[in-house]
């Protein structure tokens, strides 16, 4: 099939390494066919990551409508590209594009798959037979202005900001959910921990609040990090001199792409610096990694508080969602933060993988780019799942175990603390060893020193007392 | 389908949350189906990783074997286990392995869908009806002295340890082509570099060499990794004290597991240890990293000697495999080392994934082995096929641009280097400076200054005489 | 010296495990000379973080201005800490910080230095004598208000935003040396290169522009991180519910260490996130790490670019630093982009580091931020050095070798890209192959081809023509 | 002082980019003076590696011998050498080792550092002048049939033997304490955990002794890496082709150095190969990754256990070995383990920039192994430190709760894992669930249902019965 001996099911093509026969049935074209034969890498195709195709499809679009009105392509020729796209950007021929998602050649085989498949596409919509590219040519009409140098990052950008909102959105409805929790759970008592060692009291909501709070935060770095990526490159060509192109088409393919996209794009100041910088893309990923070490954190604690249910700290139960144990009868596991936290995991490897292959970079490209995707693509859509699915099958599910909370509060030797400024640090110490040393309530031994009377003892230790600042209780 | 109205096309199951509906299709039961249900994270399945799916299988036979000897199971249950177990085996139940690769519950997912697809299929073999758990249960008679925390990790290492092989193997061809290629260059004088600036002379077939002897030290740490991966667990049960175990069980499953997967596994000195270890999995990722490291830095070497044509070293020239460019016509790249260092980044990121998670692990399990499998089955996956594909695609294609290099020597400033012994340090560093200043080559420069003749200086720059040590010329 | 027996020599103090003698000479205190017992790690001090030093003196004396104001402190006491804290800003006391630099107890040993020896500072300003404690108390009194965990924090804070002014200066200086070098070589023309093969023409002022630009992106990123790092907790004590402070000392403090730090400091809005959060410190390093990551890039393309003299490409000449070999004679190496390299990479580990560091934070506090510190601390430092040596001792010299710059683009294959609108593709791919396979001049193939006259050729070959894009000419 | 003004302080010294004034009291000469302007970076000197030190004195030595023997080196001379090589060996010139640790050049300051203070004590042994070079030269001499390329490497591994071998006997000392405290808990019970849910029944002493033997694994991990480095490239001279070198040196300079240091030495099969590869390096490094995950892991438990101690798990203590806390009285923390835990994330982190540093190696050198030096010293010598402080500051002080952990088995649900086998799983997880419902315990449970006798009952939880695996006791 894949030889150079032509067949009725084929079709003959040309490169500068020579034939090669192409099936019939394929849109895609001879560089598409070699890329494939070159990179049998990881069996995953450009397939698995359509927001790339229809990136892609948006760009070629663009630069079509922008040809056509700068007058280098003809008013037939554009509309058919431009029909072949939209075809694209609706999904109808995903299964054309078959190059594996690691590649080497700094993604032209990828800008090479969108060209034949758009040229074979916008021929036949035009009457001609495929592979007829003298009438219609993957490089000199669909790739024209452009380079695989200015159109890939573009797309990368345009795919990761997509990515990004899907991310967005599933940390907001993560951050609602324990936003919720902390207001059922505002007025539940507990002991706070510092170094895992008991420390001085504060509610469940407090402590499901922060869980919110910093969802909220890495929000605003992702959209920080969302801003820069807005910041394209085409017009670049090859190196950012803009060979080959029209001094006026960076500008107008900008302002298509914007309307097509509904990103409001900027082109780069200095098409040099952005055709061979990553910065965009490590930056990305340091927010992700930022928000994967969080949500770690998150669910390493959600894990740590439901311990138990006998032998643990059994503060919260979590909803059981699945058996736990081959072997142990009744065990339930917290299998939804686990999941999290190897997503986590895989996220910070990620971001390794994106670091060595921006600094491999070498003068006026980084060849690395298909990698840097295959890489962001994995954490942000693992980061989508893993956030949507701790929400909706674990924290809109979790109870608190109010008496066993409590319990912690009263027993604890931490709330001395709160008597501190009363009884000063060196009495406080001494409460604090004796009631270590007998196992005796700290309320207890201060009424014994008589330190303090029982009623400002009572007042003192006070929820409303001891989870947040006060002034000096001078009527004490 | 899948809730808990039984149709025609559905049987009901039970578990400790309660009733579902299961497709009368499946051969997996309800706990594969809260598995799916609870973790969409990539879409990719056990099924893509058919030898997890194989280890499983050999692991569940060799126990049915070992619990038919102990008289644990019937003969009649234990023969349809194994049978069921040598279709999986063969390959025909894959389908069925339909939990996500990135799952929580430390592999009990993974373990539960194994023994629900065998449990299924013997009952059919015997003629019952799926789902008829009383006659043969996937968690009483299936995983009979099992534990998902001795089954799991077992899987993983045979999983591995077929990885290793194909990999091994892998770079065998490639250190092959290499050490050819060394051959075929064994006369090719060219000059060395150390920190990018010119050395001394070597031998391009030297060069070589050494990507074939990195290849061969490589492949020596990867059979020590190998070994440690040997060490199995079985028997171990939820946590290594062998909890409803048979004391004579792990031995048994350890020599039935022996003959079948033809590796000579050796049961753990203590079980307790070896259930929450990942060190041999950690270490076996450390070498991977160390494959890759220099795998990467061989492409670098060679994207840098065949750099050019004309603005570039242009040493060497890789196999064009494809056009380079969607804009520059007649550019050809080196794509098949890019593609190589692209996979080096990816498992450099994967290690520090399974770094990671092996630090998380938790008293007496960690959880996140199937993150460290998911990553670690990549990092073999791809590091074969990169191999596969630089051997093919591009080292057995190498040519040398003999003119080229011998220009580099007979003009190179370096070749005094040779002469220090003769004329000493400081005299040679003059030669240099005067060689850099004028442009003009050392032989003359030497010979101008009359510091040794022509016939001293041409014995000493012989080819064979810079290329390896030397005893004092001392007819000089 | 440091046992419980009391000698003429020595001071007795006390704490909650008991009694021991601590050197009379010495401003810190018995939770010092427990701490340098626990952790003899790494020999380094920290009196060799002067920033953070000066930071917790800037704190402890705004804490001491806050609580004088309330009411809570002596004026007499207050003016005594004061005036300690000013001396330690000076720089009189850092030998006195004496706590190794990698500690456990989340800051609680650097805090307690800090407030044993402003107390004995005091104490001794006031008349009394070392030790006193009945009337200035380190915890009572130095600390009140305050806990490690609001103070140790904003300490890391105010010092890395002493470390990032540094750099940012450091690398504006670089930058503006690359910019000064932009425009000397802005009309000295060369071949692009990507993917390590000739591509088009540039301008080596170009190249030379966007390792400028990225620098002025980098700090731009540095600013906003910096940003973050503005936020405190001062305030929130223990865990952030401010338990033992007024409720008016976190506005206080934080308008005093406004002033006296000169940064314009805002108190986060939630005091328990704020107290766990080190989600500005991983942001902070994944900036550092970008920053890194584009040095190293531009380092190496400095040591590729000036690879030769005679077998390399030998574009630009590096200033010499040092004799380059202890055996070759006049050898001369790229010193000083190696040593960027390597902090590059450094910082890389760092982050990794202070990655781990942020996971692992339990519940209400992040106890491992001593070593997040100590890892922001050496890449700051580290990257600032590497700039200004970067800066001083490399690209303030480097010169260009012009003739070897042009030639590369006369006899390119690369410059047929610019006729590709004029000639097409498939013939622009003919003349390539041709050129290629001759060994001859692209100019000379499209001449005899009579694809183009000389005079148009001459014309689209201009050097203004080749480097920036240019409206189809016409008149051809 | 450094600058070329000869004055009555200074001598002048000479290399090939001019005259230098250096120090008349220095030993060092006008390469180092150059190396310490160019590499102003961390501030810390050669002389903080005195392992590395003398490990370059050894090399030096070894090869003066070999010389000798081979009539190189007049007697004279030789033992010149001979003898400043033992006064550094000695630690008499440490404080003259004056370059920054992190350094460009591949290290060759650091080599030349050697040379210049070797010649120069040599010449004052001979009753020379230091800076008399034509009578015993730091190149000509000191440096006979060496390049740095040879030397530091060799020097590199040399050191890092002597760091391996101070780890290996920390981790004795530690591996020794988890045994001694695994045999004093071996009778205490305690319930197991997986996924930090109740599992099934254990002893303290079976937890423990985990601890002891993933240390003693990983001492063998080290001994194999430890081997790896045997493996020297003396004789390689600058690029492994041994130019300049004497045919019999290699073999002579091993046997040398292999009785100088103590170490059974092996010259590579391949000097060109051993010369560029930095695998060795990788593979301890990854070798101490691992030891450093599961140091990690062993604190995270030690911390979690001891955790409380009224509102956690506090079934052991740790030593109380500071106060743990400014604010809060009586506060104890987990102090040795939390620096322990900090040493791990750091060595991790040293491992990415030994892999960065080790995949930036190009052509026949790796120019940055001075940064992979710098790294793994740290990761040894801290480790070693944290194995140190660990042992003599924590686990020699443990203490079990025994009430405590008894408790946990008493009330557990998860013993019913053990009556599976004789009440079947169904049964079992009904049991568990009604246990989990009702807050009652499983033997009530099992009895009341008639599951099976007191007798029976009794005899199955036994703790012997618990903690290892069982026949099924057939006369229930």
């Amino acid at each position: 099939m894949t030889d150079t001996i032509l067949t009725a099911d084929t079709r003959l093509e040309h490169d500068l390494l020579g034939d090669r026969a192409v099936p019939q049935s394929a849109y895609w074209g001879i560089h598409t066919l070699r890329a494939v034969e070159n990179f049998p890498i990881t069996g995953q195709r450009l397939s698995e990551t359509p927001d790339l195709i229809v990136a892609l499809a948006m760009i070629k679009q663009a630069a079509a409508e922008a040809n056509a009105t700068l007058g280098l392509l003809s008013p037939e020729i554009a509309d058919a590209i431009i029909a072949a796209c939209l075809e694209i950007r609706d999904g109808k021929l995903h299964d054309q594009f078959v190059v594996d998602l690691i590649q080497g050649g700094a993604g032209t085989s990828t800008n090479m798959n969108a060209n034949e498949v758009i040229a074979n596409r916008a021929l036949e919509l035009l009457g001609h037979r495929r592979g007829d590219y003298a009438r219609l040519h993957p490089n000199e009409h669909v790739n024209l202005g452009q380079s695989t140098n200015d159109v890939y990052p573009t797309a990368l950008k345009l795919a990761a900001w997509t990515g990004i909102g899907r991310l967005v959105q599933a940390m907001d409805g993560l951050r609602l959910a324990f936003a919720d929790k902390s207001a059922e759970f505002s007025d539940v008592l507990k002991m706070g921990r510092t170094q895992l060692q008991d420390a001085v009291p504060m509610t469940l909501g407090q402590e499901f609040g922060t869980y919110a709070l910093m969802l909220a935060e890495d929000q605003s770095r992702l959209h920080e990090a969302s801003d820069l990526i807005r910041e394209i490159n085409l017009g670049a060509t090859a190196i950012g001199t803009g060979i080959t192109a029209h001094p006026d088409y960076a500008a107008l393919v900008r302002e298509r792409l914007s309307l097509i996209s509904g990103e409001d794009l900027i082109t780069a100041p200095d098409l040099v610096e952005a055709t061979q910088d990553c910065g965009a893309f490590v930056q990305l990923s340091g927010v992700l990694k930022r928000v994967a070490v969080k949500l770690s954190k998150t669910c390493n604690d959600l894990r740590l508080l439901s311990s138990g249910p006998r032998a643990g700290l059994n503060e919260i139960n979590l909803p059981a969602r699945q058996a736990g144990s081959s072997i142990m009868p009744g065990k339930v596991n917290p299998v939804i933060p686990e999941v999290v936290n190897q997503i986590a995991f895989e996220v910070i490897g990620n971001d390794m993988t994106i670091t060595m292959a921006a600094e491999a970079g070498q003068l006026q490209l980084n060849a690395f780019e298909p990698i840097i995707f295959y890489s962001l693509h994995r954490s942000l859509s693992h980061l989508t799942a893993g956030c949507q699915t701790l929400e909706a099958h674990c924290i809109r599910g979790i109870t608190a175990n109010r008496d066993q909370l409590r319990m912690t509060v009263e027993n604890s030797i931490g709330i001395v603390t709160a008597l501190n400024p009363y009884i000063g640090y060196r009495n406080a110490t001494e409460v604090a060893l004796e009631a270590h040393r007998s196992g005796r309530g700290v309320a207890e031994i201060v009424l014994e020193r008589q330190l303090l009377t029982r009623e400002q003892l009572d007042r003192l230790l006070r929820p409303e007392n001891l989870t947040r600042p006060q002034p000096l209780l001078s009527k004490l």
